[in-house]
């Protein structure tokens, strides 16, 4: 946990950015797997995290704007649960940790709620995304789930504050980020013919967990990167397979990182790997050199995709004006996604409050229609202190080139014959995690090698 | 998947153990961790896998008994699925493999469930413990969770044909039993002063990743056995600690192991430890000596404390006549707990359905009060393909000690000064897995060492 002063803090510039009412925080319950008792981890809810640190089952929070004060609901181990489970810090000794004094049992918080509702007061509540909180929700709210009515002005609120990451923030999410650069260098030194996806995969980890990281979402480690969302990992690696791993960690606390890189399985890339891999690379460079505040990344990401077509302009895949083809939406055919995301307790921070309010703005609200545009997560305008992943790429998907090839879809930007011969080429992404500073952007963590020369080298020492 | 025969022939009788009406199966889906879409690893439900076999989130299945018709609903992917996940087998190419023939979208399931409400049908369905599944049941059929009725007809019917395991079963649970056999092997290598606990859960769920096995339950891996539900793992081992390893793993077809090893962490067991152990594995071998058709699993869980009594008595912890202190559940500052349970897809198999259909009768239902009885899952006459857990164990639980010795409880059988003398001992559990055969029973699995010297010798050869 931090310090319990930065837990009152934030909750005080919370408080301060909401009119009144109270503000009910639902921390996570431990997921069954097969039947009540046998439980997934355990994860925290990410805003219980930011707000309260505690990462404890079954717990909710009140901040009661009107009556200036904050609560704690939960249940402390009965002699009962001592015997099964052993002595444990109690949760009164918890929520002090975390700057709150007051604690009241679990069963406290229906009444509190129904007290705030009946004296007509605004009870603020985030999108639920578990499960057992909507269910929980509908029991304290006494409405169905479809009514249920998240509180945009909290949302708002907690988005504002959670974008912007303080410096112990920022330490968090580097330590995340080595943990992660450890696991890619682990699987540059792993993969190799004769070796399974699925044995890169479990080995980057276990070196994970054994730096008490969790994955901070589930690897795509597999010789079909042009597969955008692959989780199968029972491939073979075979001698001129490229071979993708996007992972990353989540330290104790909740911190993510999150990186890709590309590279053969074989000793060397062959020169057609060695060329897309360049243009992806030097899209990702040109992309993040354009990080700062103020910039759009909506334009970050246009700016991006029109470096990878004129690569693959050059190439002979498409044809004709880099900026005219993007404008067509040509390039979605090879890069079909967005180009980041926010990070922070989320791989995707905050998706579960509503990507119109993490990534866009009402002014500028997100394009949900246009193939491309639908898959980017973040469009608006950057801020100091913001932490995003730079994720450009180029997938060859052999039913998506079938379609557009049979409606001979922007047919002046694209060289269908030439494509055609890269359609199994599979898929190539390089990504990193940056921060936005005042005059621009930084790296975060110790850097991990990204050149072909730098790949080749690191795989002929420790590999071959 | 088992052949497309066996989950016929498994619904097939099914059926004919239910009188009338529509069987509902609901599978489960990708539960979230943090957000929607960053999800836990999918697991089936355990009924679903039982008679359907199909490994995918979302989808649910009726066997509508009056038309003699099986449908399983889901989707079929779109073709942005398809750009997205890549090509997949069809839910269509799983269904038959499953000897299913018919498939529906799965926005038809409510459909169809309501047709068959509305025609005065009886719709049956099994306790959920999901809360998506909750919220499902919910919506199908129009009530509320706290008004959820499982049919008790069903849950008897599915009960009784998955507590006999097929030969077929057997294997799977074997594949299981052995790879939890090598994760014992690996955690006795590794276990030295000096290593944390968690390395020991990291390199054991490693080892069990790699061969294509989850955890069937989350591992106790510790040096506090005295505390039963022990998940810390943050310990450092050191000399004269014992170590307590409750792992499992299970399959990739859902079946699991679920092993009990205690030993020391220097080279060799205290005289103390090895007392104390000796007393386990003595009542660990009468017991499961005991398990054939027809014998009450309670019975058998009575004799084990036995002669943990008389071990204890031997010692000096105990005095009296061994029966009588059973008798008088004086055992029960020891072994709190239960002998074992049923283990098949499920490593408490079943539990979901209820413990008073799967460990006891209506002629004998569970003790719910007795300390000690209260936590014995498995109580009722054992019968040829059951597969049960054999269990006992010492628990030294200062705080409980405590208020039996404030109590002066149960003082003809419990010299308190002795009791005292090892209260900081922690605990020792030996477990194995049995499959009950016609005349008796049989060690599942190719065995591990249990002895003293096995351990010991094991542990010089690889260790030291």
């Amino acid at each position: 946990m931090f310090s319990a002063e930065t837990y009152q803090n934030r909750r005080a510039v919370l408080q301060s950015n909401v009119a009144g009412g109270i503000l009910l925080f639902l921390g996570n319950i431990e997921n069954p797997v097969n039947f009540e008792h046998n439980p997934y981890y355990f994860r925290q809810d990410s805003t219980f995290l930011y707000y309260f640190g505690i990462q404890e089952p079954k717990i909710a929070a009140i901040i009661d704007i009107d009556e200036n004060k904050t609560i704690i609901f939960g249940d402390e181990l009965s002699i009962d649960d001592i015997v099964w489970m052993g002595r444990q810090e109690t949760l009164k000794e918890k929520s002090l940790k975390a700057g709150v004094k007051e604690t009241l049992p679990y069963a406290e918080l229906a009444q509190y709620v129904l007290k705030a509702q009946t004296s007509g007061r605004k009870v603020h509540y985030l999108p639920p995304y578990q499960p057992s909180n909507k269910i929980l929700l509908t029991d304290l709210l006494g409405i169905k789930i479809a009514e249920l009515q998240p509180s945009v002005e909290m949302i708002k609120a907690v988005v504002k504050q959670r974008s912007v990451k303080e410096a112990q923030e920022i330490v968090q999410i580097e330590e995340a980020v080595n943990v992660s650069n450890e696991m890619h260098l682990l699987a540059m030194r792993m993969a190799r013919p004769g070796v399974k996806e699925y044995e890169i995969a479990n080995a980057i980890q276990y070196l994970a967990a054994n730096k008490e990281c969790q994955m901070s979402y589930p690897p795509i480690v597999t010789i079909n990167g042009g597969i955008l969302h692959n989780h199968y990992r029972l491939n073979t690696l075979k001698e001129g397979d490229l071979f993708l791993n996007d992972s990353g960690a989540e330290t104790a606390m909740g911190y993510a990182g999150d990186l890709t890189r590309t590279f053969p399985v074989s000793k060397t890339f062959s020169t057609k790997q060695k060329e897309m891999y360049e243009i992806v690379l030097n899209s990702f460079n040109n992309a993040h050199n354009l990080l700062k505040p103020g910039v759009k990344f909506k334009d970050i990401y246009l700016k991006a995709s029109e470096y990878l077509v004129e690569g693959l302009v050059d190439l002979g895949l498409m044809k004709g004006n880099p900026e005219e083809a993007v404008k067509n939406n040509a390039h979605t055919l090879f890069f079909q996604c967005g180009l980041g995301h926010m990070m922070g307790l989320d791989v995707h921070d905050m998706e579960d409050l509503g990507e119109q309010y993490i990534g866009y703005t009402e002014e500028e609200p997100k394009d949900t229609k246009t193939f491309g545009l639908k898959s980017l997560r973040l469009g608006k305008a950057l801020e100091s202190g913001y932490v995003v992943t730079v994720e450009p790429g180029i997938y060859m998907i052999p039913e998506l080139i079938d379609i557009w090839q049979a409606e001979n879809k922007n047919a002046e930007f694209i060289n269908y014959d030439k494509v055609n011969e890269y359609r199994n080429f599979g898929g190539v992404r390089v990504e990193d995690d940056f921060l936005i500073t005042n005059d621009g952007y930084r790296l975060l963590g110790n850097g991990l090698i990204t050149t072909v020369d730098e790949i080749e080298n690191y795989r002929a020492e420790h590999l071959y």
